[in-house]
């Protein structure tokens, strides 16, 4: 029997696409909660993606305080000055939970890439630390990331711009607002540039649960898509000029709900 | 070889996905005009769908009258009894090509449906007049159509209301401004309940132009998705209450560009 503090363990990634529910339920926020001791574990939130970080940052401190955790701070880090500085790198190294807000994702690349704070969050979540990411803070868990692409458009290549992500977990893209923005489009584009990556598209309001067996479950209130460009059998990714539409055949997805699970390493979905 | 008069001869069928270009090259109008002898032939333009029938129907006339259309009739149909008048069913009757505006396709079906009129169009399609849809008017061509559905959101049962077409085509839910709108979410719906019938997404000023050996080709700027559901190895769409999200494991997608083929019957794209 696997128990609650089993899968606790286990489940080491939270990745929401956005505008989860803050006044309601907040199933979504509640389930973050659940991943650590309210009592005594610290959750660190991580403004740096916004550039609202007392704002956003009083905005989760509240929630999360609301919601039962006693030990919450906040990382406000502006400027890769502030990410060399000892007292942050210390911070995260007392973290049960590392929450990254919305914002830009490139403002948390570009700040914390190559900084002793970067390596002890991949040190901190190789040994079980949890890290949640909300909307750009869900981009920019996997190597791969989208910073920006056309919304409502069919897919282009030349509207599609990705850069390195964190990596917190490899082999997928991941998109967020998915439905609401009609991002399917940017989505396959990055999926046929190398159908080897799996495309993870969030709706708002939703969640993928990540363990260390790479096995996905989703809570929320929308859906999840899962595209699989590994039975592509012809697409002009390599070929058309820059602003040409992109043509794939055979491209298989899944839509899942909350509840639906999805192994990553054998690329199917299961209930 | 197929020649140009072969090919006006197989094609029958011309579905836009709304909003072609009416200003610069007009790609897809020409091509419209190029299934007709413009000299001889009549085209009448069918302004039942909208509630501006004039102003359409003058738009089109003079659009088809630039291209070098010489006979262009409006068929100005606004009622059921209109529909029933021997006049109106005359113009039909000595139609080469009909074109169908957008507006609302359930003004088409309410209006038309078992009229004479409709039967008409039916028996003409048959024996090799050409039918042209626009936006409401590409969603009507099927059996089965699209009234209204949510759109830029994942796929909900309740939100998706369907309703009898033309049935010039058969087999094939059509939707339109696809990806402008973020329609994939309701085109899965439709999918999902009867994986038997297969899903066509068209983007604005997209087309495709289908023969009588069932073979469709893309023309426009956009893309054209095609959803097949026939491998759906699981979904929830007959249990779960109204307003849940929708599950669809294993769906396959094709994205065709202009100038990509599909077969209707084997299911499957080609260059």
């Amino acid at each position: 029997m696997v128990n609650a503090l089993m899968i606790n363990i286990l489940e080491s990634l939270i990745i929401i696409g956005g505008a989860e529910d803050k006044k309601g339920e907040k199933k979504i926020l509640q389930e973050v909660c659940a991943h650590i001791e309210k009592e005594s574990q610290l959750l660190v939130i991580v403004t740096v993606a916004t550039q609202l970080p007392q704002e956003v940052g009083n905005e989760y401190s509240n929630l999360f305080y609301d919601l039962g955790i006693k030990n919450i701070n906040v990382l406000d880090v502006r400027t890769r000055e502030d990410a060399l500085k000892p007292e942050n790198v210390e911070l995260i190294e007392n973290a049960s939970l590392v929450f990254f807000t919305g914002g830009d994702q490139l403002r948390i690349t570009s700040i914390l890439g190559g900084t002793s704070l970067y390596s002890t969050m991949k040190r901190k979540h190789s040994e079980g630390c949890v890290f949640v990411g909300t909307s750009a803070g869900a981009s920019v868990m996997s190597d791969v990331m989208i910073v920006t692409g056309l919304d409502d458009e069919s897919a282009k290549k030349c509207t599609l711009k990705m850069a390195p992500g964190l990596g917190l977990i490899t082999g997928v893209i991941i998109d967020q607002h998915f439905a609401q923005r009609g991002r399917v489009g940017r989505l396959l584009v990055g999926v046929a540039e190398n159908p080897e990556v799996l495309g993870i598209g969030i709706d708002e309001d939703t969640s993928i649960i990540v363990n260390r067996e790479n096995i996905l479950r989703v809570l929320g209130s929308g859906a999840v898509y899962i595209i699989d460009g590994s039975n592509i059998s012809d697409t002009n990714v390599s070929e058309q000029h820059q602003d040409n539409i992109l043509s794939i055949f055979d491209v298989r997805m899944h839509v899942l709900k909350s509840g639906d699970k999805y192994d990553l390493k054998s690329r199917k979905p299961f209930l």
